[in-house]
């Protein structure tokens, strides 16, 4: 039996992996300091904890024994999280975790880095272990740090390790301050909503695709560093055009009346070949689609 | 007045900065989690605390209010600190004692990297930024992956960091199972010394100059990374050579009766262009000087 414990499971990312990994056989161990979100499904085990307090990775390892580890918590909340101390306090509790993962001997994790550690520039391409590594702020600097060194340590203990770089998501329950749910609630309440030029062009995953992606990650024995998006680029503006049709009132957009951020790349798009011939998995859900569902959720919400 | 916070101050590296460090002004606070070392300058403030425990740093920090941090503690002991585990420990060490620096009003801050971090290769000549960095050991990659997180972390909170890249050092204090005291003591007892056949050319630096180069480094207003190293090259044999005369036993040297690492590279070298730049040091105490001041102390101690 394979029983993986997911961590930053109430979150928005975490709470959209439960289903695909119980669909996967997994005995799914959920990891939360809130409550357990409503509507998770029934056969999730739930824990209660904060991987920020000294023992608590060593306490629930110890009684879980994972056999697999999906390690999504940290400090997420744009854009505070990208200069955060707090980052430091939570490369401390990912590593603590590790080794409690180690020492209660699991055998594979998978743990969440992101997109921005790679190099800022005009316009970058991003390929594993080709395209430079220059994170900008602390929150992509403590992410690859990180991965530096639980690289090292899984190499050595015999851990399978995967790094999921993960590049735009969007989808329900993501933070009301991201730009795909600040455009949806703003829209709903019928209030204006001024945008960068949108310009832009990154790769942006529905979320359950990403926790899709995430899972058949984790289950391949795969090892290394993964992008992991659509690997279909798509303008900033598409995205905000996407939603807004939705919501029906796409007159209340103000693309160009935000400048945008100072040193922001141009184009920043994600290789997935490696994730694919690893996996097999690709999305299946289109923006169209993804903006639809979105939108329908920000929609319940209101 | 310039306050200095000395980590490690009781270890091989620590003790010789003491006294260029109150040379060059500073009030000197030494920290170390053992006794205060015998023969140390009387004029350095010591403090008895472990980095391990959650509250030194911040009660440690707020009570000096250290105007520069010179942070060396670690785990250090051939050949087990590779691979050890409390590397990961030191990490969370030394990201809490940098934020309690930062909290503190601290300025300016130095840390221990290694020659480690740079790549492994049949012939590796290291320019910072520059050669490709590749981490083989969880020490080395528990090292580079602290400076990758309090390089962004010093930028956005504007403390200056420069991080040292140090390289071979031996001289008086250091650890009894290095190369350097091993063969020093082995021949001193009139024992014979295997070792490998010392054609790996290094940078051996000994351990006041590297001192010196330090407190240099922590005075100047460079930040970034810097190898700290004697830039001039020389073979392990040498080396060996140089110490096994001065004990007067040379014959007890059996070179070549040991296999060398896997993988080690036959050229390891630092390019010390940066640091004489940034600092004007440069070494003054030549191999032969500091293989007699070496084997004089090993004798002392017997």
């Amino acid at each position: 039996m394979s029983r993986v414990l997911v961590t930053g499971a109430g979150g928005f990312i975490g709470r959209h992996t439960l289903q695909p990994l119980l669909g996967a056989g997994f005995e799914v161990h959920a990891l939360t300091s809130g409550e357990p979100p409503g509507g998770a499904p029934a056969a999730v085990r739930w824990h209660h904890g904060d991987l920020l307090e000294p023992d608590c990775a060593r306490e629930l390892a110890g009684a879980i024994e994972p056999t697999h580890l999906l390690h999504l918590a940290w400090f997420l909340k744009p854009p505070e999280h990208l200069t955060a101390e707090v980052n430091l306090d939570w490369v401390a509790a990912s590593l603590r975790l590790l080794r409690a993962f180690g020492e209660a001997g699991g055998r594979r994790a998978l743990l969440a880095g992101t997109y921005a550690e790679y190099g800022s520039g005009p316009s970058v391409h991003c390929v594993e272990d080709e395209t430079p590594i220059h994170p900008a702020e602390l929150y992509s600097a403590a992410k690859h740090g990180l991965h530096t060194i639980a690289a090292a340590w899984a190499q050595q203990t015999g851990v399978a390790l995967a790094w999921a770089r993960i590049f735009n998501v969007y989808g329900p329950h993501e933070h009301p301050t991201s730009l795909v749910g600040a455009v949806a609630r703003a829209l709903l309440r019928g209030e204006e909503m001024p945008t960068s030029d949108g310009s832009q062009v990154r790769d942006y995953l529905y979320a359950s695709e990403l926790a899709g992606a995430l899972t058949a990650l984790l289950r391949s024995d795969a090892t290394g560093s993964f992008n992991i998006a659509s690997g279909i680029p798509v303008a900033v503006a598409e995205v905000i055009a996407a939603i807004a049709a939705e919501t029906g009132r796409p007159e209340l957009v103000r693309l160009g009346a935000l400048p945008r951020r100072p040193g922001e790349p141009g184009r920043l798009t994600a290789d997935v070949r490696r994730l694919r011939e690893s996996t097999g998995w690709s999305p299946s859900i289109g923006l169209r689609e993804g903006a639809a569902l979105t939108v329908d959720w920000w929609k319940a919400l209101a």
